[in-house]
């Protein structure tokens, strides 16, 4: 029998009702013939609530106690879901993670996955049960504690689940439609993908388009996992929402697939900086300790034995990075001239796998960019994506000018 | 180290801040000396939003996936209480009833609880942990699926572990200060009772004074754990609450300790039944079967073959127990004359272990309603109690009238 996991969010499942619609489109599936695994978030606002008691009362809390606490919302979901389809007569049941049992290492609050047994369930669906449904989000730690994944990690569940019971496809219901080539709210040519790349999801996701939690996506490109997004709220059709495959099952790409912008970006530059051996290492080592998220990095040339050093990173971190630059200048880990910020700057990247065997992707960037008028302040590459630093008040004008220039609207 | 077992219902842990009242009343129980384990409720209110839900999905539903579902409630407040415990320096876990394990037979919704090994808890009291916090209510069934106790669950939870750990006392701490002598709202001179022996509490409880889970006084009785009774918002000194402990703990008892009514009663009296061996069974079987709670019955004696029946049951059941005898009638199971129902009538009974020893209590409380012209309808004894049903209208007046000839305003 074909198994085939159904993920569904947070706004999927916020009613009674809504948990209804999600639990007729797992019958769909149950009729077309597979065993379904349905792993489902805790109802919209559900953690939040239970995060704010905590915080409430020790905002330095023991992780043990906390994923004790914030996994509760996803096991009422489990129950609430199972109890609904059996109310359509479909043979299902709710699973908590330590039923599974889904084994994690013991890093409560950001648990890894290492291990999900296939018996227990394998069982069940032997006796004729046809839904599963999980809880998602936690597990058990080799201590016997509740463990959470951390943000997100209901995608991750999912994935880890369709690639245990090695699932035809793993489908992430959620309150958007699928993946598009740039945000719609920026460009009304902004149009949605039927299929794209692991590795061209993972530059997306995170460069801003948050529909898939990066990990989920790695997790899935390890294990060859066909993924699905697509909309609880929309009717179902074959084509629905955006396949996330690998490589080889994307015929006829284009060469770029999407345009992402981070908006709020801050550039920083140390002048004069000592051109010598470990000179990065003095100074990003202090940045990653301070906890700033470093993302861009360029050094030009070096003259007269001094360089210029210049990186990003988000705006509401630029408090702390300067003062870790302060504080390790100041204990002599090395000497620069000047220290530049410019808070003022977006990022815009242009992303797709056929840029590895394509020329003139960069060139074609640049002149887009060119004609609106758009200075370049930095530039960085890599295999399947262009990133530039520009002036925050040209980012709408950008997106739309690369999606224009790369004639994103057009379907491959 | 001694073990002290501390209970809180849901109105004590409602909030954050009630959760943190709570913990300090268990910080000055670890300041004693105690290792203690607590057991708390959902906070107030969250059982009946899941159980609406549930209700709402699936009228008949699976009571495995209803466990499941309502257990979550306990799991958080658990996780709050520890974390609050902890914030106080208190080395503190909390645990769910499968990580106890707490095991329970497979009667989801109603389980009974078989076993609970103090093997866990013990290896962490001996490794310095000085509270335990356990999620109440629930279990864990012989096939590993979450089982709860059903309504009060957490006060037998409570006794069960005192049991189990051998504590010196279980404390149920509610929103009422103890057990009265009857319902201060009836009579400003009601008083609160030091100590109450484990059978009168049974009677008082069943009888309406709701302070105690009858199940968990049972408990308590079978495996002579004390409990004690007090509220989580008053202060506190040695002798708050009332302790229901065993009859020989309790030196000098009034010959009656409390005076019970029941309000909305009725008295249905079958005229002219047939006298035959079986009767009985043939009137009260198939209201039994109809889900009528029968309390009392009274035959009275025969005369040319022919007798009187009557019993009462609450108000609400009439209307059931009128057609389960006419249809039993009909069906051919007995004869009868005629039945007259009058829904009119409340309870009020005398409850004390006294009695057994002394004559003229019965004597005495017809004497006082005798002078306050109230008529006695029916009338039952049992070793401890004697219960007589009354016009409603006389209810206060009678137990006014009660606690005022057994002097109950004053200390024994």
């Amino acid at each position: 029998m074909s198994r085939l996991v159904m993920k569904f969010g947070g706004t999927s499942v916020a009613t009674p009702d809504r948990i209804k619609r999600a639990a007729k489109r797992v019958a769909r599936e149950v009729a077309n013939g597979h065993d379904v695994i349905v792993i489902v978030s805790a109802m919209a606002g559900k953690t939040n609530e239970l995060v704010g008691w905590v915080d409430q009362i020790s905002p330095m809390y023991d992780a043990r106690e906390y994923d004790a606490v914030v996994s509760s919302g996803e096991n009422v979901t489990a129950g609430l879901m199972a109890l609904t389809l059996q109310e359509m007569d479909i043979p299902a049941r709710s699973w908590q993670g330590w039923q599974v049992p889904l084994k994690t290492n013991g890093a409560h609050g950001a648990a890894r996955i290492e291990d999900i047994p296939t018996k227990n369930l394998d069982e069940k669906f032997g006796e004729g049960m046809k839904v599963a449904v999980i809880a998602g989000f936690q597990g058990i730690s080799p201590e016997g504690r509740i463990t959470t994944l951390g943000r997100g990690g209901s995608d991750t569940t999912a994935v880890a689940f369709a690639a245990a019971f090695e699932a035809v496809r793993c489908d992430i219901y959620t309150d958007v439609d699928g993946v598009y080539t740039t945000d719609p709210r920026i460009t009304a040519k902004a149009r949605k993908l039927d299929r794209i790349a692991f590795e061209e999801m993972l530059e997306l996701a995170s460069l801003g388009a948050k529909v898939l939690q990066t990990r989920s996506v790695e997790l899935a490109m390890r294990y060859g996992v066909k993924l699905r997004v697509l909309s609880s709220f929309e009717e179902y059709d074959e084509t629905a929402g955006t396949l996330v495959c690998a490589e080889d099952e994307i015929m006829e790409s284009n060469v770029v697939n999407g345009v992402a912008y981070s908006r709020d970006e801050a550039k920083m530059t140390l002048l004069g900086v000592e051109d010598r051996p470990g000179i990065a290492a003095a100074i990003f080592g202090p940045l990653s300790e301070a906890g700033v998220n470093v993302d861009m990095i360029v050094q030009n040339i070096s003259e007269g034995g001094k360089t210029d050093m210049t990186f990003s990173c988000p705006v509401s971190e630029v408090a702390r990075a300067k003062q870790a630059i302060e504080a390790a200048h100041e204990a002599g880990n090395f000497e620069y001239g000047e220290l530049v910020v410019d808070d003022n700057v977006s990022k815009v990247s242009v992303v797709g796998i056929g840029m590895r065997s394509h020329a003139g992707v960069a060139a074609k960037m640049f002149k887009a960019l060119q004609n609106e008028g758009i200075n370049i302040r930095v530039i960085t590459t890599s295999e399947i994506k262009i990133s530039v630093l520009i002036d925050r008040k040209y980012m709408e004008l950008a997106v739309q000018a690369l999606h224009d220039a790369f004639e994103l609207e057009k379907a491959r």
